[in-house]
């Protein structure tokens, strides 16, 4: 498989791109060499796609199912019940749907995590991003139930691991308060004796923080510090209520923080720390969490809000600004995961968006970069690529009705 | 002209809707008449339009000009030196462009507040929207200057008043910091004896606040009333930084509000008080201000800002819940306005919008309205209609790519 896009937009300048299998081999004006697929690039501009480094792709399901309610009420009377009723099927088309929006939201890779590990797994690699699977963790302090999770873990694990080159299987226990200290003890040696990454809620409301203050005299960066997750192979999401020392030790340990602003808002959960975390050097992306709490996985939606609430929240309005945000939900996300992703130079893996400089959101081109920020809405990306091969081409994603009639085959059986 | 739209989802039912000349004619199943265009409503919804009570059409030239800035360096080094170049056929091109933004996001209506009234009303009747054009008022506190533009008010408005019978003239002096309590008094006087409406941006900031009281020895608000502006043809813009009694005062006097939650976020201007104004019965509606400080016009990104702005600042996931945000975008304006639009019903104007429910962020439609608000974006809509004209099909606004290239002349030409 060969692409050549001709005469497009990169880095302020009009060039040809070409990709053969899944790389980037040469980026230069006027290539004349024959491809599989030619691109008129000539009003376009490539850029890196989107790096989505926390979400639950098969709670689509549950888009608009509950919203405008407290995140314990949620999560306890909605969210949870809900998915005592999810079957493999349900699974596997809300995961499918997700990567339909993601693919059409120009996002190639994300970082999910929820039960059905086989059948996230099915999905992505059929829909074919790039992504770390979340195989979840919960023991609610039980001992039986922690020692099948256990089991179960691990032969998710073999299982899912070689599926797909571009998947790799992390495990995802919820949250301290779901999981309990001797598992999160085996899990920190299952990471390291795999080296697997793990991924985590961490300290998403004040009441998470204080209730662990209350079970184990520490707060959730010291009980993780103290089961030996605290290091670069560890994921949290939200990252919402940390002290300056906890801050600190983050950017020292080099854990990696998927930054999830509508969630930390619809939820009302509180304000993440944007410039207090960059200036510390923490690892930090931006992320959608699961469309139940956001309620889409659009990755450009998500860099206005990040900006924008960092702004208020600082009351500055040079906070954020929109090249560093870009960079949160492009290029860093991939540089921290160890991808060779996120950026449009030879060598690196040919995953990317053509954007339309003709969508009205895009006009005048006087900065690209805040024009994506700021004003670009799902529509301007007309093509998505990942690992070289085109996952959507002028807008059109295969498959999509089909996927979105079983979603509804899906709703309907679980009388939603 | 009529319409007929067949099996269309409206009030979670499935209905034809008939509409003839401007208005909604025959609302139920199965109408058996002939019509000048039939559509095929069986995947959509039908939905009021969006009603944007404040935006600065014409920036769209300034679109990615001036981000990531505080407000008064935005304003006086960068927005202000770049509109002193401006001619009629920018401000023309500016609008047109904001009108196919509009339309193409599901707005058929705005209040717009700029120079060059004539081109403005020009462009928007062109492009058959409803419109309020604010005719805007400086004098830098020179009576000079004051005189000149009380002249050109006049001739604006006269001129103006009757060119398209949807488009209303207000004048609209900018703020209480840049016209003089005098000229004010005037345009209270201007607005009574002609029944318009009067425009201003009001508190936006804390220093708008605090340079008043410096000035006057009161807030804007009481700066209002004591030149008799305080009342239901008053308009005003953002509204952040009001107290307890001038919430209950902009209550009692029927005042108009148009808050621009993306422009307070990003310009960091603070915190619009969303519930105690909705409690106390304030008219408040969701605008998206000119894109120079949002960067689009999209109202949807705008109703997903306001909501989760106002769950995140009240600490409370309740507040500002769907339906409420929703109705604050259509409905609500369009009451407060006196228009008969913002409906879907019988005898009232058809302005509405078709959307996609199987554009993949429409799925599953548990609840239209929660989708609408917090997950859809412009390609949901395929459909606008104004009036009974249809100004959008199939996602294709009539001149789009023409008014693209003339808003790229004017860019080429402003050395931009």
């Amino acid at each position: 498989m060969s692409i050549l896009i001709k005469n497009i937009l990169l880095n302020n300048e009009r060039t040809d791109v070409y990709i053969e299998k899944n790389s980037f081999t040469q980026i230069e004006k006027n290539i004349e060499k024959e491809a599989d697929t030619v691109i008129d690039g000539s009003h376009r501009a490539i850029l890196p796609s989107f790096h989505n480094l926390h979400t639950h792709s098969s709670m689509t399901l549950m888009r608009g199912y509950a919203d405008d309610m407290a995140l314990h009420t949620w999560l306890n009377d909605y969210i949870w019940p809900f998915e005592a009723k999810l079957k493999d099927v349900d699974i596997y088309n809300g995961a499918r749907l997700a990567c339909v929006e993601m693919i059409k939201s120009g996002t190639t890779m994300c970082a999910d995590m929820y039960v059905g590990t086989e059948q996230v797994v099915k999905a992505f690699s059929e829909m074919g991003i790039r992504a770390f699977v979340g195989a979840t963790f919960f023991d609610f302090f039980d001992e039986k139930k922690a020692e099948e999770m256990k089991k179960k873990m691990e032969a998710e694990y073999e299982a899912n691991k070689e599926v797909d080159e571009k998947i790799a299987i992390m495990p995802a226990p919820h949250a301290v308060y779901t999981v309990s200290e001797e598992s999160l003890r085996w899990l920190a040696e299952f990471s390291e004796k795999n080296n697997t990454l793990v991924n985590i809620h961490l300290s998403e409301t004040q009441k998470e923080n204080d209730d662990c203050v209350a079970k184990y005299g520490v707060r959730p960066v010291e009980l993780l510090d103290r089961v030996g997750l605290l290091n670069e192979r560890l994921l949290v999401a939200h990252a919402v209520h940390l002290n300056d020392d906890e801050i600190a030790l983050l950017a020292e340990r080099g854990v990696i923080v998927a930054h999830c602003p509508a969630s930390n808002m619809k939820l009302a959960s509180g304000g993440f720390r944007y410039d207090a975390m960059a200036k510390a050097g923490v690892k930090f992306s931006i992320a959608t969490d699961g469309v139940c709490s956001d309620n889409n996985v659009d990755m450009m939606g998500e860099m206005k809000l990040a900006a924008l609430r960092a702004k208020e929240m600082y009351a500055d309005a040079t906070v954020a600004p929109a090249a560093d945000v870009f960079a949160r939900a492009t290029s860093l996300p991939a540089e921290y995961l160890g991808l060779n992703t996120g950026k449009i130079e030879v060598g690196a893996k040919a995953d990317f968006i053509l954007v339309n400089l003709d969508d009205v959101a895009m006009v005048p081109n006087t900065n690209l970069i805040s024009n994506m920020v700021y004003s670009a809405t799902p529509k301007v990306i007309d093509y998505t690529v990942c690992d070289g091969k085109i996952l959507m081409a002028e807008g059109v994603v295969e498959g999509e009705k089909e996927i979105i009639a079983a979603l509804r085959d899906s709703m309907q059986r679980l009388g939603a």
